[in-house]
């Protein structure tokens, strides 16, 4: 069997998923990690080539699909571009307003490259994505809810860390089990922003900072923490590290609808996660396969997860997820 | 915009659903009903033409999909390969042991005649098999479970019908809420038959008739009960047609997967159905709109909801969906 080869371009947190649970597919050999970083320092989990990213483009031949595993602020909007000129690439550009101007860029040069490139994979973007399409185009009649945690928000951490006299932060998103359980029982209620999720941070302050004060600055900070219930508590930078460094998040998405004589008909799903990028990682691996066989069968271009069948996903046979999995 | 064109062959509860549900895809035009009762004495929801299934072929111009829907033991095996001589075709076939041979018999017709048919649509197999393809596809080292309920099984209520002295039954299928707790805490744990449903019987007996000895004879049947917990209730015809008429029906699919050190991540899909046939129905909708769609592109054969991408089901634009629920 041929093996799908994969490289990654960029090794934070994402990368390092992606180095540690591309094994599980046997389907696929591990190339190389493009670094912005002097490759020699880079330290990884396994044995892989480690390539400076200025020699990328000398790699077409080795590579079919190109991870990329750079932020969504800066990195993606102009990495992803640039590598389409000369790979297949996934990615998990996660800034929602900006997703249609992403996907014309990434489009543009996919096509005029004959690649296929993935973007805003992951879990939302991505499954969470997948159920509200099933679910708005199944139940038409209905309205979806998402709800996101518990979980480290980092746009929310880096706020609250930019406070003066702020050391640390981490800011937990925590849905609100009322409001999910009106949405279960079928009542279709608008919720505003306040009654969907509450807002908990964890926070250290330097030496003498004014802790009213600084709590008083979360709480009203505009469109991060105004709208909602904000739930402050000060510790100290060993309390974080011990009980607040952990990667876990979730969220739920839940689809009410109605048919016939007012059945009430709910679809929910959810995720628990006790790696957040290990997660996230594992779901582009299973994209890149996508992306490879969409690519060998000629469909080139920008494409979602909403555009790839079920099953370019999987390593099984298409008699075999017949016959198990259907 | 050019509606879609639809007929149904069958007139049961899901051919009820699929006349109440259509009216909200503004995309689509109910166009008849095919059966094999005499059309005239047929009493529909809709002023819908009703139609002989002997004069089906005489349609070919006026109809783009045909929704099958018959049985999944005697009607759509037969009906499903005729029909696909002529017509794209959606159908429910639910017998998952036969769906390989249902599978080869519908791809071959639809091949030579260019016809895109869609097999084994609904919620299981159909949503519960795309989220099982996913979760295996995303957390390969993972184990996935599939539990049914609260709802009524056809096949276990016809079997106690069956037995000398019962008029009527309904049997529901119950998960078993600790052994679902057991999977959601990612143990991962091996469960037999007996440890994920219970089985509850609602009996109505005939004058005079043994009920210890049915109630004996219900629990150790073989294949339907003896590997399961089952609770026998005797009641009145009136008491079940009071409180057990409801088409209602739900279940869970639960996928635990570890990742990178111990690393527990869980996906879990579930439904909660007021009405079991109006889901189906919706669910066949939309998967006709894909249908269409795929026959339109010249992709012919027998297809399963895993070879269809989610967009495809959706009326909404691919711009619209990449805004909107991406």
């Amino acid at each position: 069997m041929e093996k799908i080869k994969i490289g990654i371009c960029g090794y934070g947190n994402l990368g390092k998923g992606i180095e540690k649970e591309i094994v599980k597919s046997e389907d696929m050999d591990f190339v190389a990690i493009f670094t912005r970083r002097e490759p020699n320092i880079l330290k990884t989990l396994t044995p892989v080539k480690v390539v400076s990213v200025n020699e990328i483009e000398k790699w077409t031949d080795k590579i079919d699909v190109m991870i990329m595993c750079g932020g969504s602020a800066t990195d993606l909007p102009k990495q992803v571009p640039e590598v389409a000129k000369l790979y297949n690439t996934v990615d998990s550009f996660d800034t929602h307003a900006k997703i249609p101007d992403f996907y014309e860029s990434v489009n543009k040069v996919a096509l005029e490259n004959d690649k296929t490139c993935v973007i805003s994979g992951g879990w939302d973007p991505g499954m969470f994505s997948v159920i509200r399409t099933y679910a708005n185009a199944i139940l038409q009649n209905g309205k979806t809810y998402t709800f996101w945690g518990k979980g480290v928000s980092q746009g929310h951490s880096d706020a609250i860390r930019r406070i003066n006299g702020v050391k640390n932060a981490i800011q937990y998103t925590i849905p609100i089990e009322d409001a999910m359980e009106r949405v279960r029982s079928g009542e279709m209620p608008e919720l505003s922003t306040k009654e969907k999720h509450l807002r908990e941070c964890y926070v250290v302050v330097e030496e003498g900072a004014n802790t009213d004060e600084i709590e008083k600055q979360i709480k009203e900070m505009p469109n991060y923490f105004i709208d909602y219930n904000t739930i402050v508590h000060f510790i100290t930078e060993e309390e974080l590290q011990k009980n607040h460094s952990k990667m876990s998040h979730g969220g739920f998405v839940i689809h009410s609808g109605e048919t016939g004589d007012n059945n009430k008909q709910i679809m929910e799903f959810s995720l628990k996660l006790d790696s957040n990028p290990e997660f996230t990682a594992s779901v582009l691996i299973a994209l890149a396969r996508a992306t490879y066989r969409m690519n060998k069968e000629g469909r080139f271009g920008a494409k979602t997860i909403l555009d790839i069948p079920p099953a370019y996903l999987s390593a099984k046979k298409a008699e075999e997820l017949r016959k198990v999995l259907l």
